[in-house]
């Protein structure tokens, strides 16, 4: 069985939505990948970062979510990071009211042993430095997938294309790929990322689905239109670990699979802005996962007329 | 055959994009949405006002488009409809620069004779009692579809109201489906307005496709992703035009045929953008549309891989 190896922030978020607020609850990029890939049963392990403030209970929802965290280094006397962040009304913009790194800020990775021959890599939104270090412990990839945001664009640009230099998938919403290349078409610019290295761009646009791209070839998978969203907070961590999630469970890296990937992690996304936090992640069910892939068919099926 | 009845503007426009600048050019809901409908070589007829500087050669190429224009009337010492807009750099947002009545402002639609009996309706965006009027002189239409905008619900909503009522299809942007009904998500926003009237409610959300609702069904389909889009101006009327065109030419009203008149208005709109005003519907063949129509249905189909 393929291992699928994750960094990414184990963290506290404080949320506000429209309709609720919550104290701090269980976040990160790490934790949002690693609970949506875990619904494919595969061997995966989170590298991360928390202080001892970190409830034993959410280490343990992940082990029983089969995720390994041997790589999950807790600091004795240090606090894990903090995240605290406001929706407008319409979901898509929001304010982020505090952002604690705490024992984030000297966070160097430290990759398991027995997951240094991971097929599968995921890196998760972080310090490109951080994400080249952990790329650095693995020995001969089949596949890395690089998310990221506009955030290490504005800072730390050259350490980022390093990172984007040695990948095989990009996934960065619409907003970020413009920044990134340079171009306002996303055909366009996809182009251009493709030329900075990763053969796979994932264009994430959120309630708009998302776009894969590859060569010549384009692939766009929808979001499902959801009656109600209620806290947008990690869906696209929770997309990146369904893309992955899918590839290493299928172990199959053609673009044709990787079309399913893309679906895969749309299905898992749908969910997550279900409830709060990682609430419905927690409570998924495979028969819910299965119900919902059908739905997905059934919103862009057709059968070609022509005139 | 079906015969196809179209009210909407026949009008002079002067566009701005970032790319380039028109002077009068020809424009109007009316002329996008028959050109578009031409396509499907139906019988179809144009009903509108214009002034008599309107050049004979624009009402020429209607009817070498086998465009009846009979319904077009031409008011002695009359000037045309004009709008002035320029587009963001985004060219999803515009302003008007200016807008000119003129004809338009008296004007008192009469449905042509022969099209008394038309089975397809297409009302375009126009006052919603002129739209009315429209409606009142056609007997027993098989499928009336209407396109309409914010500004009327801003200053005529008790009439558009009335002409909802009587409508089979409803095409409105996301933007407008929520100011309508009063509901942010696009699900609850088409349930709303269903129950104004319309057994069918397309949500238009431009680079992002398009939906259609009926009862609890959805269809999505996507927008091409183009390498460049010129000019916007006439999408949404294009879109309209190919959707209740194929329906014209098929005469099949089911949701399933449904799906594929969705894809075939984004497969002209997607047309349409790629030149200034008219440009590009003026000069597109058969073979180009049929070649696009692969494209859709290669961008979102996928096999359901159950895990």
């Amino acid at each position: 069985m393929s291992k699928l190896l994750i960094v990414g922030t184990v963290a506290f978020d404080a949320i506000e939505t429209p309709f609720g607020k919550t104290d701090k609850i269980l976040g990160g990029a790490g934790t949002y990948i690693g609970l949506s890939a875990s619904n494919f049963h595969i061997d995966s392990a989170v590298v991360s970062v928390v202080g001892d403030d970190f409830p034993q209970e959410y280490l343990d929802l992940m082990q029983n979510n089969n995720i390994n965290i041997e790589g999950i280094e807790i600091v004795k006397g240090g606090k894990t990071f903090f995240w605290s962040g406001k929706y407008h009304n319409d979901l898509n913009t929001r304010d982020t009211l505090d952002t604690q790194l705490n024992v984030l800020a000297d966070f160097d990775p430290v990759v398991p042993e027995e997951f240094k021959d991971s097929e599968y890599v995921m890196l998760g939104n972080l310090h490109p430095l951080v994400q080249l270090s952990v790329l650095e412990q693995v020995k001969n990839p089949k596949l890395v997938v690089l998310d990221t945001m506009n955030f290490w664009m504005d800072h730390t640009l050259n350490d980022l294309k390093r990172v984007i230099s040695k990948v095989d998938v990009i996934a960065i919403n619409d907003e970020e790929a413009r920044q990134l290349s340079g171009e306002y078409s996303l055909v366009k610019a996809a182009r251009e990322i493709s030329k900075m290295g990763p053969a796979y761009v994932v264009i994430k646009k959120g309630e708009h689905g998302a776009l894969l791209f590859h060569k010549n070839e384009i692939f766009f998978a929808p979001a499902l239109p959801l009656e109600e969203v209620f806290d947008p907070t990690g869906a696209g961590d929770t997309f990146a670990g369904g893309f992955i999630g899918y590839l290493a469970k299928t172990d199959d890296i053609s673009f044709e699979n990787m079309k399913n990937a893309i679906i895969y992690g749309s299905n898992l996304a749908s969910f997550c802005v279900e409830k709060f936090g990682t609430e419905r992640m927690q409570n998924l069910t495979s028969e819910e996962i299965k119900k919902r892939l059908d739905e997905f068919q059934k919103l862009t099926k057709f059968e070609t007329n022509h005139i």
